[in-house]
């Protein structure tokens, strides 16, 4: 799928105004609603995902799918609650914490990291020297300028609960975890033969102490995350490679990033000869995750891949890169992380259940396979989407459109009579009803036609037809094209073929119909 | 979609064997798994799906949401926590509760109800004479014998949480309540205007405490629920009926159950010209549920719809009809409510939020919408499917089918090399990795081919494809249906269309290429 090309941004976006704009378009086009339960006050870090929102998030985890499908990794589905003896084992349940200091008089709670880290946005201060820090520097409470009580508390970000009457469980903070449990099971599945691939996509829960940044950090979020299950030998040979080694990807290694250089375009081959990758199937996982998010409408533009320093990677992983894309409300967003886990969680997994994780077949002896990791968040994805389709020099011209590509548009086709007279109406209800079969479709007739074209555009319609009195004449109709606003009439009758040949990109806008010579707004 | 009629039944089919064959089915062929996490003991009521029950179900919550969206109901994705006070108002955090009953000695803890229907299946005994029943009775522990502590318990069934530092949270027992919630903002969304449809698929949890029956009793489960918002006076003439009043319902009235008559065959206007149901809209939420489960593959014979006594229903519902299944290994099981909730919920947040969730239009002065609704579980429809087309007198000749209807079929192709050598198996590998751009396929290279087939049929495979010495002469692959064994040799150039027009029910197998004359198996 090629995305469409977005409208060239205003030279100035005011990241904070940005973001202002488009959460109350979110709010009031019915894309995201919240904090929820908002006649309740609302909890910080939980939203809703309205009917708009809800089939642009369908559609962009239908191209997760589809990406992994076609790459040969399975679905799987995974609890969310599972016990503290899992938690335990993935280290989630001593380390899984934020540094919170509170204040003496008003008792509110913050997060030490992040507070510094915007007070001095310049400074990497380090965990151990917060308390120093904030003595000398003399920070008091942001709400009520009291001294803090001088103490850094790990507060665990996972939400606890029971099952039955007396098992402690929780919900999970990721879905990965729950991912790899079933290890025994996939080996028999897929015939006791590595490398294996499946993936999950669902909740977790994070009990942030205070979550911001809209969708981009919640409390309740939809993760998807692919594991690819391999012995350490098969790394460095993998079949795969051949099919994508010329294939280029945007990658920030280390050296470029401490040069202060920007990212290069590098192919995977190129990227293995130069050691930026240590491994072809870890290579192989970094192409998967640039080749989905593109699949899911990130233009090329806005992506770079982004090596983790030594001393920013996990303890466990061996190689590790990041997805960054960026936004116009937060500038270049971490949205996916790639990791290559090793040996490590099933080896934790083996120790803390007891049960045998190591595998053979005819090649390997008794070994603990490797996982290699894919994880970001759908609720970011869909963000990115939002945030880069909807354009505010619009807004300025009195004009707000959503130009999402249009496979992930969220409704197809608007359909509208020209007036609610004279039969148009009843006629155009039938179209809606019969191309609703087909597409998801909205019929609209309240308001002006022109009123109607914009309301559309707003909500990201690429296409929408139009009855009117030529419609009774002749059985053309008209169809309008959100970004050219160029119209051209369509025998009814051919309309579903039609529509789904754009939808495809069989065909181009100026190939469908005859052009209508005058505007008819 | 026509499913696919199951093939005969054994005559006499002993629920509890077909049951645990079923399970070990399930396991094995990697459908479902559990309880999970099952290396770490496993949870009660707790699953995963595996890659083949993960795309059952996928494709099960495909056909929900296309019967929905094409009917008008949009899709919402509410939080699966939610505070205190939202289920305070809901009655769950009172209301919501088994009764216990836990032994004196060895200290398990039993549901009363269940187990005093287990022991005593004609009688029905009421909450208030459980203890002098099993005084009576001399009921003692059914795991040590040793007697009771007489005491009835009252368990709530909520998971509890904690959000942030002490804002105490449930994980939410229902997708409903969430969906009630943002009803403000539908009203704006739907532009003013009643009646419209929402609806929601997702996760919600049950704290049972002795979870039986499989994926039927979940704690952690999927369901699907959809509302219907509507002004009193609109219930009694709904525009939509006009569509669907001649279609048959079978219809199980109290009627006819308390006659001890089987249920008929009635049409949605004869049923509320005799009172079946109460309004017009409501007999089309009923009639979109029956529809619902048939586009979701369940064979007519094996439904009914049985409408609730005035004993039986909720003190808010007006009107009450459960969608009931014919299982294999449970009977006839209840799947799927229909309920007119009135005014309840809406009036019971209004109270408990302090928020005016009454509205107006031009011909309404502000009122409370009523709700009917429509609510299932996914978990136990696509257990359904596994249930009903999973055929036991196969197995007897040492030969297990999955005879699920083509379109919820998890793999739609299995693509095999009829030898690995001679170039077959990568000729092979190309034509799986080219169809799996449009369907879900599995490339299979082990065993004779004759097993490869059985494998697939186990699997609900519809078609497989396989590459012989023939297709290297003159392009042809041999194409198999799952159903009829019938093979025939078709184009591999033309194959990914074939699939499609034969997946769509546009052409049937004896239309497609040609006959293959003897069996090569």
């Amino acid at each position: 799928m090629t995305p469409t090309a977005p409208p060239a941004l205003a030279d100035k976006i005011v990241p904070a105004e940005f973001l202002q704009d488009l959460v109350a378009f979110c709010q009031q086009k019915g894309f995201i609603w919240g904090p929820s339960p908002e006649i309740y006050g609302g909890m910080s870090g939980f939203y809703d995902y309205a009917p708009l929102g809800k089939l642009l998030k369908n559609n962009v985890e239908k191209t997760i799918r589809d990406t992994f499908q076609v790459n040969d990794f399975w679905e799987v589905e995974c609890p969310t609650v599972m016990p503290a003896k899992v938690w335990e084992a993935s280290g989630h349940l001593g380390g899984f914490t934020d540094p919170l200091i509170v204040c003496s008089k008003c008792k509110a709670s913050f997060r030490v990291d992040k507070l510094l880290e915007e007070l001095y946005p310049d400074k990497s201060i380090k965990p151990e020297n917060y308390l120093s820090f904030i003595e000398s520097e003399n920070l008091t409470c942001p709400s009520c300028q009291s001294e803090f009580i001088m103490e850094i508390k790990k507060h665990n970000l996972m939400m606890k609960t029971q099952v039955g009457l007396d098992t402690v469980a929780y919900n999970r903070p990721e879905t990965a975890t729950t991912t790899y449990l079933p290890f025994p099971r996939y080996f028999d599945f897929f015939r006791k033969k590595l490398p294996f691939g499946v993936f999950q996509i669902g909740k977790a829960y994070r009990n942030e102490i205070s979550p911001r940044q809209f969708v981009l950090r919640m409390r309740e979020f939809t993760q998807a995350e692919a594991q690819m299950f391999i012995f350490a030998d098969q790394k460095g040979k993998f079949e795969q490679l051949e099919r994508i080694k010329a294939d280029e990807l945007p990658l920030w290694n280390y050296k470029l990033q401490e040069a202060g250089e920007g990212p290069s375009a590098t192919s995977v081959e190129q990227a293995l000869a130069d050691g930026d990758f240590k491994n072809q199937a870890y290579a192989y996982t970094v192409w998967l995750s640039y080749n989905l998010f593109r699949n899911a409408g990130i233009p090329p533009d806005r992506i770079r891949l982004r090596q983790h320093g030594p001393d920013e990677k996990a303890f466990y992983a061996d190689d590790a890169w990041d997805i960054e894309v960026r936004l116009n409300s937060f500038g270049w967003t971490e949205m996916c992380g790639v990791h290559d886990r090793t040996t490590y969680d099933l080896t934790q997994h083996a120790k803390f259940s007891g049960k045998e994780l190591s595998v053979s077949d005819e090649t390997h002896k008794k070994e603990t396979p490797h996982i290699l990791e894919i994880a970001f968040g759908v609720d970011r994805l869909s963000f990115a989407l939002l945030d880069i389709f909807y354009n505010p020099q619009d807004i300025k011209e009195g004009k707000t459109t959503f130009h999402i590509p249009t496979a992930l548009a969220p409704i197809k086709i608007g359909v509208f009579p020209l007036m609610k007279k004279d039969g148009m109406e009843e006629l155009a209800f039938g179209i809606y009803e019969e191309l609703s079969k087909s597409f998801v479709c909205r019929f609209d007739s309240s308001g002006s036609i022109g009123r109607r074209y914009l309301r559309a555009a707003e909500e990201g319609t690429p296409y929408c037809i139009t009855v009117d009195y030529e419609t009774k004449e002749n059985g053309t109709i008209t169809l309008r094209d959100r970004d050219t606003e160029e119209q051209r009439r369509v025998q009814k009758d051919v309309l579903r073929i039609t529509i789904n040949d754009l939808l495809l990109g069989k065909k181009r806008f100026s190939e469908v119909g005859v052009a209508v010579t005058k505007k008819e707004e």
